[in-house]
């Protein structure tokens, strides 16, 4: 982890841009609210625990301008519409309010950098927790698999590039590297927006070994045995343990299914929604077509937008889909697993 | 339907290079052997039909240089080499060996053209019936839907570019369009050789509704119910119904059976292998890596490949997997419709 994601840099804070990723490795300043915003619509900064650190951030920048009540309630309207399915960027902008809302405006700055600063500490605690959870489980697969790798499917980037920490889908296997198993990782494409390439470079980075797949191929190696268990990040997961995830993490829970493979999602508690009763209720964001359009790339030496389809083309481009608790073996989180039906169990212990 | 995919071109042949579409719409001319095999192999020409008629054709053009038989075991054995997936490959070379082998050299060049000719006619007749058997089924939806379009997901392309008629999976969509039905067809981009892009560009000339949608958006869709029917093409369906078709099929078919869809594939008798008794006895092509790392896009206004990921990504490319034939509702072939199950009456009807 050479790099950091986030982070506050005097009046002002500092976000690896994402979009450049993996053939440029650009840092932005964001300096005011709407460069938080922004940086959040435009996927500049993604990953759910990272989408609400940046809106806190967002909530730091703002007060610097407009500390009074209606700048604090303007901020969070901004920042709470730039994306719906991320459970996490509602959840941090709560966090701000009510570690703002009964403080004076001239109070309002420092302790939002701080409420900020909390929330990044916390994540990266949260990242370590769940990478040791998650450490026991492939170690378990480790045993049973005697000498050859522990094969791991993954899907979009649920890595450090998704958080402040070593990530959530991605922790428990930089957790198993670091303690010598030998991991093989799986790496879906995630189309539209390509996050399988963040996260082949992530692994890269790490030594990892992983091999890159377009997302068509997942039941493909599944059912040839090719893979022995699943992790993926999530954006919400409703009380009943349906999981909101990067689009087309259902397929993959469907082929773990049909091939008797276990399916982890990886979150913190921050991506419960225990305010939301399932899956059906959890609101699916339709993002611009043009992703669909279009890819990054290079041609001819430079990086930049390519067109793979005409303008005229006719898209949809719903960003998540939704994983039915069902087909969920458990949710590792930082305080431990749960299978879907115990998920109860951290609302009624308080742990909102 | 405004172009013909191959035609014969006096001594030669014209094929329509479809690793160009939809920026470019290029001919190539076939003279040789190795032009034919080179086209194949490379996906100038693609789809399971259009590949055996495109063999045949490889054949005729061998005779011209050396109708021995040397010569023709030489071209049916460079011919049956280019791709292991797609069956009609090998019936379309069967069938020219047929045609050939007891024939005197100097006969062999007429006869060979002959039944190439003979090859791509009853392919148009077969597309034709296939477009009548799913026209009744499409109808049949449209009645339970009322007002609203029947909306069919495919996958891949397996419309009039993938045959010499108007396609398999395809026909009963043209069909029921020209039978004044309402359709609207759900296009999946097919990653990594993005030939829902074809599906594309066919439907939009043929004037038929559709979207393009990420491969991963599939089953999103499905589980909204916006989708009312499956049907794809196939690669290779075994005895017992178990069918290989471009990857991804098979994450299609989960989703459909996990929401109560119906699953249709759309294939001649051709693609049935009567002597490959289920789907793990069907060889999967491993593609070439850069399938993956690379895209076909327009960057500064001009045509040509794209990298989006580095050319040290490690890559996996299978270009196909296996859909059991327990998800698959029928097959929708040119003498009817037939439940898994029931193929082997084709067999043991003698229609080899």
């Amino acid at each position: 982890m050479a790099h950091h994601t986030l982070y506050r840099d005097g009046d002002g804070a500092v976000i690896l841009d994402q979009t450049r990723l993996p053939f440029g490795l650009d840092h932005r300043r964001l300096q005011r609210l709407e460069d938080a915003a922004g940086a959040i619509r435009g996927m500049q900064v993604r990953g759910a625990p990272l989408i609400g650190a940046t809106a806190a951030c967002g909530v730091a920048l703002a007060m610097q301008t407009d500390a009074s009540d209606a700048g604090l309630d303007s901020a969070l309207d901004v920042l709470g519409a730039t994306r719906p399915t991320a459970v996490n960027l509602h959840w941090a902008l709560a966090r701000m309010r009510a570690a703002l809302s009964a403080l004076r405006a001239a109070e309002r700055v420092a302790a939002a950098w701080s409420e900020f600063e909390a929330i990044c500490a916390e994540d990266v605690a949260t990242n370590a927790a769940i990478g040791r959870h998650g450490l026991e489980l492939i170690r378990d697969h480790a045993s049973a698999r005697g000498d050859r790798p522990v094969r791991v499917m993954t899907h979009c980037n649920a890595g450090w590039l998704a958080t402040l920490g070593h990530g959530t889908a991605l922790a428990p296997i930089y957790a198993a590297h670091d303690a010598g198993i030998a991991v093989e990782v799986w790496v879906s494409e995630t189309r539209p927006r390509n996050q399988g390439l963040l996260t082949a470079w992530e692994l890269r980075d790490g030594g990892v070994a992983h091999r890159l797949i377009a997302d068509n191929a997942a039941g493909l190696l599944m059912s040839r045995g090719e893979v022995d268990l699943v992790i993926t990040g999530a954006d919400r997961v409703a009380a009943n343990g349906d999981t909101a995830n990067k689009v087309g993490t259902y397929l993959k829970a469907l082929a773990a299914r049909d091939n008797g493979i276990p399916f982890y999602i990886a979150a913190p508690r921050s991506t419960i929604d225990h305010d939301c009763p399932s899956g059906t209720d959890i609101p699916i964001e339709e993002r611009d077509g043009d992703e669909v359009r279009h890819v990054h790339g290079i041609a001819a030496g430079k990086a930049g937008v390519v067109a793979i389809a005409p303008p005229e083309a006719a898209v949809a481009n719903p960003a998540f889909d939704v994983t039915p608790a069902r087909l969920i073996t458990a949710i590792i989180t930082e305080v431990g697993m749960f299978p879907p039906e115990r998920l109860q169990r951290l609302a009624a212990g308080g742990i909102r």
